[in-house]
């Protein structure tokens, strides 16, 4: 068969566009609609040509099997005429094919700018498109430039879901119903609505109570709730915070502070939501600062029962999730037992009855509008000598006898008190996975953007160039794209370890939780912004996403531990257990401390001050030896500074203030660090195959990113040249063009369906 | 008279505090409730304590002067019999004078607590309000520590507003009236119909039209007009935004590019909201790149007419502000004449008949909800083969003439372009003070609660550390408030000049608008986002106004030109000023470019590498030299880059793309480094003066914070050793507590009234 017989140049010319186009079996009115515009103006096609093309647009029916067999083999065909050289789009492979046909119009430019306009239109011009049409047309002796993706996404992806795939998957389908999609909603009573009887129908999947006891509705696996939650976090943030409220903060705090009675009585109902309650902890007066809370309950012996009172105004509870829907709330309050102080403990106390109405000494407002999030119901409590039973008390950790006696298995207050704090550990590691997802939402969207938009043309007549090939372009989204998948990798890492950590684990877990959602947080929200700046005007509008990830993830910042309080509390464990180990062992501790590779010599301590090896710069080793420095030398500069202060009579309180930037700065190298480090942990597991070398690829980046951001301390310090910052930063450079074909299989691999994106600008016509 | 017969120490306690209390005449219902509440709880008053005290608490009832005067009498009386250690707060004065007084309760520290509950429930805890009652009682002697500040903020105020001052003045005392306050409104019909309303207002009051010439309603000021802008943007970006598409965008565009008989027929209107409009430059397809628009307008030489057509859907004007209030559009389109293209052209558009139905031809779409700026109706616009008259072309640098042929004073089409979109300059510049603006209110609101929250008491029983005392606090929110002062002083300089500009002035004028819009809008972004970070939940409610300004400003990073193609040009220009310097002159010419001070080895190059002292380190020679070799070495480099890629036969583009950031970075050093020198030109004229002096150190601040974030490339280079860079840490942490106690006073300075700053914790009280 001869196939320009069989077809015109005019049609062959549009053959490519249109094979690609029906491959995946769809073609959407706009984009059909755009496509018959655009065929009227192209005066190169015959009318026989349009007619065709015109027949060929039809999403009612689409081409058969045969015809889309027969452009196949036409295409094969005249692909083999063509020159060797690579094609770098689809228009382009059209005007060739077209001009071995035959005669196509008298200007090559004009037809190739009307080819690629349809090829936008379609949304097709993307590096996959284009491999997988040469690949078809066994054009493969044609490629010879920048391939696709190394790797199989969907393997990726199963490694990154792990042992949570199941779950994962349940609930990225289940999210897929209609149902859990709002739209835009303004107001917030309706808004709230909404996301309570999304809630609800989570609760009836069972997936609320997944932390809880089997024999109260769950499955006592904190990894699946987990799991469940950072899916969520893709969605729908109003959504996931409304959940992680009822069921992670309110049951998860009788779950962990309450004893059997509480568990029998209350998490079969609050796993169902049967039971709406708050987590009544944050006062107006007292965020952070937990431990001075004002509100009170006091043990009254006579009538075994506990009175909660606000002594202020300033003392009410404050930014309470669930408030307004919820009737039950577990309040933090200092305890009070014949006169005597035994400080914060966690009592329920009802505040609604079966009617709704708020029971008698109580008060609730709504904390009204927020920057985002108004699908939860903050609001604020107040309590007016409110009577609640001695049962009440969530009892695990410190409880009142018959005799009204305060007893505790947790002697030291101080103790008793960061124990009880534990139970806020879970929320802190679900925080920093669901702003992990939710910058991974916003990179898909610009990345996918970035693949398809065009803007400038190298020469007049070219097609415009793809945003994400503009070096720019990739410096902005390409690290943020590597730093989601390292947070991610040590956020589930440490979620696993929690899942089954024993009371003396919980420490380190602590300090571990709290410096990654400090950092995994704040990466969410310069990841999001600049998501944001990436897609220009599109990204401003509500029905592209972006806007509604920044605000609703700009409070993952503050809540469950403002991030600056939270670092400083890093750097006090670090410090403590620094401490500990050495106390005054002197230099010779602190050298052995530091490891026999750094002697006490400038030139010694740093092996890598002016190697400019490539081996030795992309080698484990050296990030190892240099995040590692960063951190210790941090540790033990700060803790050099403290005895400094303390010796000049500064009381400790006035030290800790002059070291607090140190601190703060500590906090967030042995926080980058701490993922490198369980990145590798990740990969080390894995067998040898392109998704492992992927990975290790990420991890390399990660490390020498992390460097180059912080190559003024090496530099000041002496442990590194600027002869070496410099080939660190020629390597990123490279290593970010290796990335480049790369990213659309990368965001992939974190398997958000179109149904949890929801952007127009991916979803739609690109133009 | 005796003082402790009149008062008991259980009154003079809380005298201090009600005295600074009613001092401003006001004590809100709140206010009272909360004093009410507190004095019931305090064991240590008697009964009659308590009634004389709730007695003096009605907001209907203020204290007499009488009684106002006795009390400071009594509290004169008392305070010289303390010890002469400087008092912390007020209610730490209270407890002391109470105990001069006689015997207070049984225990100091409960008694303090309770005290320095009110002071924090009346939002007084001030270092001004302290400074302000011991002054008043003639306590000088007791003074030791940190004073208040070293300058009157009415005088910097004046300084900052300049020449402005009076119409600064008007529109601040303008928007005093509630009928400029929106409060939340979450339907986007409603606020956008209360946001057109708020804009006529502004246009019966004569703002709209004062960049515009003076027979045509306008006062040919467009300082004047810059300077309203301004405040509108510290009140509400809606409004702004909309008064700037309105009268700005297109208003402005008939005026610079239209000829006496526009201006004659429309500016009147335009500026009297008579005739609303909007300027349609962006389309979907094109935005950065304006120059590759897709809509076309021909002249049909018959009907001296242009047919104004969008190809295709793609081609749609998008974003389009005033889109759905308006009836005419500035259009942007490729001009076609007897078949010839011409290039960009603007014409006017009628797109709406007197009763508001759309056009035959014409569609127009709601863009909908957007991140922010809800109050401004953003749309997209096609045109369908629409016709008008000839004379609708703006033709001040193109025309068509009678016989249908094309003419234009400005040949070259290149030139024309850039000339033509020169009408975009005003709007950059606004736009970076509207930036600027919208950051200092954030800051405003952010450092007033910095000074009244506390969290976290040093030790038992003591009050707690007011946030702004610590240094995170301080590190995060000073270098904010010093960058705001330089690029407000900046932008001011720049206004000036473009508001006298000459043609010749224009290309200089536009590179550094292009650096300092990118800039400013960034800056105003970060410090938006930390001032919310900063505030920590109060941030995230609505009622305190950090989130709007987020969600509104957020876009400024993007339109009147993406931030990162500015720097892009920026650098070109840069680029191009260079080579025309010294084409191929060498490296001599380089050398005597970069001045005598650097010569040719590296040693030589850097008179500071390795200079620690504080006099040269605190010296503008320094700063000057510093930023200036970054700036220029920078320029240098990328030259010699781009020479190497053009040799290696790279096309123009793709050595461009190479070294794209690399051009980034120049254009950023570039903007830091005109900064600075545009804050030394207003500081020069100033006469020597307290307020001078504050300037002086808010830029050396500037300087050193811009070569302390820099520190990568100047130890990278060799400029500076680590040595330095040290030294340099530890003067800008010197210089932060230097301004600690200058804050609240720098902040006032603005001149942004409580009416316009509009945020609950500011207002109301902190807890």
């Amino acid at each position: 068969m001869d196939s320009s017989q069989t077809f015109s140049p005019g049609v062959l010319s549009l053959l490519p566009l249109f094979y690609v186009g029906w491959s995946d079996s769809v073609l959407s009115p706009t984009e059909m609609e755009a496509i018959h515009g655009r065929l009227e103006t192209m005066d190169f096609l015959t009318e026989s040509d349009k007619a065709y093309l015109i027949r060929h647009t039809d999403p009612r029916n689409p081409p058969s099997e045969a015809v889309f067999k027969e452009w196949l083999q036409v295409l094969r065909a005249e692909a083999h005429k063509l020159p060797a050289d690579r094609k770098q789009t689809i228009a382009q492979l059209g005007l060739d094919i077209a001009k071995a046909g035959g005669h196509i119009g008298d200007n090559d430019a004009a037809v190739l700018k009307a080819l690629t306009a349809i090829e936008q239109e379609l949304g097709i011009y993307t590096q996959e498109n284009l491999d997988m049409i040469l690949h078809q047309l066994d054009a493969g002796h044609i490629q010879s430039a920048p391939k696709s993706a190394t790797f199989d996404p969907a393997r990726l992806q199963a490694i990154l879901d792990g042992k949570r795939a199941a779950m994962l998957n349940k609930t990225r389908s289940l999210l897929k119903d209609p149902f859990f999609w709002t739209g835009t909603i303004r107001d917030k009573e309706e808004h709230r609505s909404r996301i309570l009887t999304m809630t609800r129908a989570l609760a009836q999947q069972g997936l609320g109570a997944l932390a809880y006891p089997k024999a109260y509705g769950g499955q006592n696996d904190m990894g699946e709730y987990a799991a469940v939650f950072s899916v969520l976090a893709s969605h729908d943030l109003s959504l996931t915070v409304k959940f992680g409220v009822q069921f992670g903060l309110f049951g998860g705090a009788i779950a962990r502070l309450g004893t059997d009675e509480h568990h029998r009585l209350y998490l079969p109902r609050i796993g169902a939501t049967e039971l709406l309650g708050c987590f009544a902890m944050t006062e107006t007066g007292h965020g952070s600062n937990v431990k001075d809370l004002e509100t009170t309950a006091t043990y009254n012996p006579d009538t075994r029962t506990f009175t909660i009172h606000t002594p202020h105004e300033g003392a009410g509870k404050e930014y309470i999730g669930n408030a307004l829907h919820g009737s039950m709330a577990v309040v933090f309050a200092q305890l009070v037992v014949n006169g005597e102080q035994h400080g914060i403990h966690a009592l329920l106390v009802p505040y609604r009855d079966a009617s709704g109405q708020v029971l008698p000494g109580i008060r609730v407002a709504d904390c009204g509008y927020k920057m985002g999030l108004n699908g939860v119901d903050n609001g604020r409590i107040w309590f007016d000598h409110v009577v609640v039973p001695r049962e009440n008390l969530l009892n695990r950790y410190g409880d009142v006898d018959d005799a009204g006696q305060y007893s505790s298995p947790i002697k030291n207050p101080n103790k008793r008190f960061f124990t009880m704090l534990g139970a806020l550990v879970g929320g802190r590691l679900c925080v920093g996975l669901g702003a992990v997802s939710a910058a991974k939402t916003a990179l898909h969207i610009a990345i996918q953007y970035g693949l398809k938009r065009r803007q400038f043309s190298p020469r007049d007549g070219e097609p415009e160039t793809i945003l994400m090939d503009y070096p720019t372009h990739q410096h902005r989204l390409i690290p943020l794209l590597v730093k989601s998948y390292a947070y991610q990798m040590a956020l589930t890492n440490l979620g696993e370890q929690y899942a089954v950590a024993t009371e003396d684990d919980m420490r380190k877990i602590e300090t571990k939780a709290a410096g990654l959602k400090a950092m995994a947080t704040w990466h969410a929200t310069h990841s999001i912004q600049t998501c944001r700046e990436a897609c220009g005007g599109k990204g401003y509008l509500t029905e592209n996403r972006i806007g509604d990830l920044k605000a609703d993830s700009d409070i993952f910042t503050t809540f469950e531990g403002d991030n600056t309080v939270l670092l400083q509390l890093v750097a006090k464990g670090l410090l403590t257990e620094f401490r500990q180990s050495f106390h005054d062992d002197g230099f010779g501790a602190v050298m052995r401390y530091l490891g026999s590779k750094i002697s006490n010599t400038w030139a010694e301590m740093s092996p890598f001050a002016s190697n400019t090896s490539l081996e030795q710069l992309l080698s484990d080793d050296f990030h190892g030896e240099a995040l590692r420095y960063r951190e210790k030398k941090m540790l033990i500069s700060i803790s050099d500074r403290m005895r400094d202060y303390l010796k000049k009579r500064l009381s400790a309180y006035d030290a800790f203030l002059q070291c607090q930037m140190h601190m703060i700065a500590l906090a967030e190298a042995y926080t980058e660090r701490l993922v490198w480090r369980e990145m590798g942990k990740t990969i080390q597991q894995l067998p040898e195959s392109p998704e492992r070398i992927m990975l290790e690829k990420i991890r390399r980046y990660y490390a020498l990113h992390t460097i180059d951001q912080a190559k003024g301390w090496y530099l000041e310090t002496g442990y590194l040249e600027g002869s070496v910052t410099k080939t660190i930063r020629r390597i990123l450079h490279k290593l970010t063009q290796e990335l480049r074909p790369e990213v659309a299989a990368l965001v992939t691999a974190w398997g958000i369906p179109e149904s949890s994106v929801r952007a127009e600008i991916v979803w739609g016509n690109v133009h």
